[in-house]
């Protein structure tokens, strides 16, 4: 099982210093999901080489431009592409309002079929679900109503031990066996034991995507124990104030969310535009959380086993 | 007086090849004039060290994501860089429901006046006037209500030889020299001639945009001899059927607009993601106007005295 996280993106609010707007795409085992669709998203895509028409499902956080303004364009080149295949978009309240509106005045109507999820950003629950994932709403503290998402990989079965396999098991059997049990004849006398036949299952990930939100320890209960969190820092902890006052949080916030929730590793983004160099937001995270790494554009952090 | 036109995107539809998005600043006197604003404009005006703050007047030609959805981005930029001068938006109706409805959902009020002026795409009129230029619209033929837009310098006053003044010269008479007017006695005796007090006026300037258009002879009494037309040249003539499907023109015809329109200069853009290279565009423009040139991002063309 894998989840490669590809960050397109790491700046807030305006674009500055070649940071650009948020954007991540998240790969598990290679379907396409995409996180946030700033401006010159679709340019990303084609700088790091990931087809835009491998994506089927699309997740917005909120309404904020850094966060969407890239989506119109990225499904129109979808649609002037061929795509023929459905798009799935989860996004808050307004999203479906938007996109309408700029297909009326464009006359334009999409060769695929575009499903509108309105994601509720009061609660956790599962919004998507597919054979790979189940991703979760993560209620985020902003300034308007803003959802993160927890990217959830299915338990997968048990591995036969090939070796082991008599030439004459039945497939019914070998799917008991991937499931955990063991095998007894019509009689009831056991004949296989599911640990000598079977490989626990490759490890599943869980990857939370936090973005944009003020300090909330409300959110540890979802990302507990998750193997990655990505996790805003717009500022340094020496200016907290305007942190608070703009719904973001510090670098130290960030860590200090990662360490209480007992996660694997911390990535951090959605810089201001008033720090030119990042390794002091780095340094900072790493005070209270060692396992903490800048999400900038172009870096890919991957969860494999 | 000088126009001076940077091209900042290039590419029609799906932006290819590193060609962005349609949007050229126009540099009147130093007065910055913005005409479209496809996505990633802001990051192109930066690329270039043009400071999108020095922009008063947005002129947007019709509602194809083309040549739009840079627009919401650069407006929020520039509240979050603390603008408060006003700010002229000129476009297809639309285009405030547009913007509105992603205001209200974002929660932003900008700091500055944006002021909305919807564009009538099915005539010709002075759309904006200051004390530089008249802008006029130019009905095109497109599959939306689409306008392009005439620049004019306006006409300036003739110039004093400073070293054919006396020094009892009043203000009154000087401005009646600018004006082309003789001096007189208050008997009627003509004291000064204005031929030889002055010198003709510096040149004024004409550039025309026409974005996106079919071929269409109708816009030439509009453009007639400006010095310098910028019409879209979306396919080669080998692409004819497309370009009439699209309701785009070719090179050739673009050429031919400006041959029957007697222009100055001709400038090509919105190139086709199907042309990796440009310069059959250039070539078959050429064929039938010499001064035929392609306005790709980074280049400047200048009209100056």
């Amino acid at each position: 099982m894998s989840i490669r996280v590809k960050i397109l993106g790491s700046s807030s609010a305006t674009p500055a210093h070649r940071r650009n707007h948020t954007s991540q795409l998240v790969n598990v085992e290679g379907k396409y999901y995409l996180v946030d669709c700033g401006e010159g998203t679709q340019l990303q895509l084609k700088r790091y080489k990931l087809r835009a028409q491998r994506i089927n499902n699309i997740f917005i956080s909120h309404l904020h431009g850094d966060h969407y303004l890239g989506l119109m364009g990225l499904l129109s080149t979808m649609h002037l592409m061929g795509r023929n295949k459905p798009l799935n978009l989860y996004g808050p309240r307004g999203l479906a309002e938007i996109i309408t509106l700029q297909l009326r005045y464009s006359e334009t109507i999409f060769n695929y079929d575009l499903k509108f999820i309105e994601v509720d950003a009061s609660r956790s629950q599962v919004i998507h679900e597919d054979e790979l994932i189940c991703v979760h709403s993560i209620p985020l503290n902003h300034r308007i109503p803003c959802s993160g998402f927890l990217f959830e990989e299915k338990t997968k079965n048990r591995r036969i031990r090939r070796e082991m396999l008599p030439d004459d098991m039945s497939v019914r059997n070998i799917i008991r066996l991937k499931k955990g049990e063991d095998i007894y004849a019509e009689d009831g006398t056991l004949l296989y034991k599911n640990k000598d036949m079977t490989l626990p299952p490759r490890q599943s990930f869980r990857y939370a995507y936090c973005s944009d939100t003020k300090y909330d320890e409300s959110i540890i209960p979802i990302i507990e124990g998750v193997d990655m969190l990505y996790h805003e820092a717009t500022f340094l902890e020496e200016h907290l104030d305007r942190a608070t006052s703009t719904y973001h949080s510090t670098a130290k916030e960030a860590a200090t969310i990662a360490q209480k929730a007992n996660v694997g590793k911390l990535l951090l983004g959605h810089f201001s535009a008033r720090y030119k160099e990042l390794e002091p937001l780095e340094a900072e995270a790493r005070e209270f959380f060692a396992e903490s790494y800048l999400a900038i554009e172009g870096e890919e952090f991957i969860l494999d086993s």
